[in-house]
């Protein structure tokens, strides 16, 4: 092993002209956001995370639609969908090439953020980041979770006309603090049930997917508390045209601990089995190969 | 006039070392937030902000005391008390002097931003800023706003652990949208109600304030939904030293209709009469000087 494969690759990022201008690399040494940007004073802004693999962004178009719609709800400007796929070409491209070895191999996370901009400007801020996957995610994916149930602590109400449900806002003070909590747990992540209903809604930063007997899967249906998710739409896409009976309908908790198995499903994680919940272990499937595989080809 | 005095003050922005170390000047034209801190990536930080008059820094103990508990909701680290003042004394001085001029006329706005920091140190990042205070906001003082009741789209659930009710955090993506959605509507604030009993809670930005006849002053109880309030906490004390009848209560919209006045509260704005609410006058008060005298020397 060379010397410098022992320190983690240096980011790549790409500052965007929000209406559709040119792109430019900016050092990651140095610091680009301003003190009065909106993300920075009122979290106001939007964001994607992409999985890279094989020298590629991978389910680019899901990741742009709802980049495009999360604009629409927050009253941003739509992002030029060609400049961010152009954008994010190039930077995986660069990432990529400065890595070294085969571009196949290598697995990263690229996030797009776009925020409401400076108040002194007016401008929105914008620029995507191409960087290692972390650890623990390789680890989670690999090993499964131990993952404890909550309520959200809030209920949301689908008929204020300025909530904006279903963006990707980078408002995740609260999700952090739940993971914070699921750790002192013992626990690796939460899955938000709603109180009165026992009805499942998401993972902190993940979807819920459960495998059934007779080759059916089941994720909640998107809305209100269940963010439509673009890693689970690839996995249906991909199962039902293998035949899986695939479905997104209310789930209850007391089904999860009857599945054959569930998983949290996200870009860069991809899946996770959940091995544990609520401190009772849930029974390795017999399937677990064949299911890892379906995903593994759904995103590939 | 002269020719400088027509260009906006420059801000004044220290870096504050977050245990305690020291403080820093940092060039406002110079961007200092990583693309990396929790406060960019998660809204994942907490902020105050505190008037600026007379050459010093007004509230403060209440903001320093609001700070820490923000902090311990969300477990930061403790931001150290005597730095903050230390800092917010330099910075204000600094402020002041290069405005020229007599000190004692400067108002400005003073920011505290206390983050989680970047993911790849860990390490809070902690600054603060003294800028204009809006030529928006100085008009609405003088002026009054309309205001349109809104149910907050949320309703919080005080039992659930992680949650840090009472927290002032950078998640404001909400609160932008329902002001965005006020002046939609031609109005300028929002009063937000709890859905099902009308309860008044609280400004998109403020505390609401209420005057009744028989020199009574109500503001919603500080909970779930209602962010304790530095301004009306600071207007209650001097008002009950002069004989005024002070109570956090519960209040209900059709109430703000029947009051003598309704005031939104806030620290840079100080007060602001609620003129129209949801498209009804409210007729201005007989005692509108004494109240306006009253709410000036509680935050003098």
């Amino acid at each position: 092993m060379s010397e410098s494969s022992l320190l983690p690759p240096a980011p790549v990022i790409y500052l965007v002209e929000p209406f559709g201008g040119s792109v430019r690399r900016q050092n990651p040494n140095m610091p680009h956001v301003f003190w009065d940007d909106a993300a920075v004073t009122r979290g106001d802004g939007i964001f994607e995370t992409v999985l890279v693999r094989g020298g590629e962004a991978k389910n680019l178009d899901k990741h742009l639609d709802r980049f495009a719609r999360s604009a629409r709800l927050m009253g941003l400007p739509e992002p030029v969908r060609e400049q961010w796929a152009r954008a994010t070409r190039e930077a995986v491209a660069d990432y990529c090439g400065e890595r070294g070895g085969d571009a196949g191999d290598v697995e990263a996370r690229c996030v797009w953020t776009f925020t409401r901009g400076r108040e002194t400007t007016g401008v929105p801020t914008a620029w995507l980041t191409v960087r290692p996957i972390a650890d623990e995610v390789l680890d989670q994916r690999e090993h499964g979770v131990a993952a404890v149930t909550t309520p959200r602590g809030y209920s949301i109400d689908p008929d204020v006309p300025w909530l904006g449900v279903g963006a990707k806002t980078l408002n995740y003070a609260l999700t952090m603090a739940a993971l914070r909590w699921a750790k002192e747990q013992g626990a690796d992540d939460v899955i938000y049930v709603e109180p009165d209903t026992g009805r499942v809604l998401e993972g902190a930063t993940s979807s819920v997917l459960m495998v059934k007997k007779g080759g059916r899967l089941r994720t909640p249906a998107p809305g209100p508390g269940v963010l439509a998710g673009t890693t689970q739409a690839a996995i249906f896409e991909h199962a039902e045209r293998l035949g899986w009976k695939c479905k997104a309908k209310n789930i209850y908790v007391g089904e999860l601990f009857k599945a054959e198995s569930v998983w949290l499903v996200s870009s860069t994680r991809i899946a996770t089995r959940v091995k544990r919940l609520d401190g009772t272990k849930l029974a390795a499937p017999d399937n677990e190969a064949e299911i890892r595989q379906l995903i593994a080809d759904a995103v590939a």
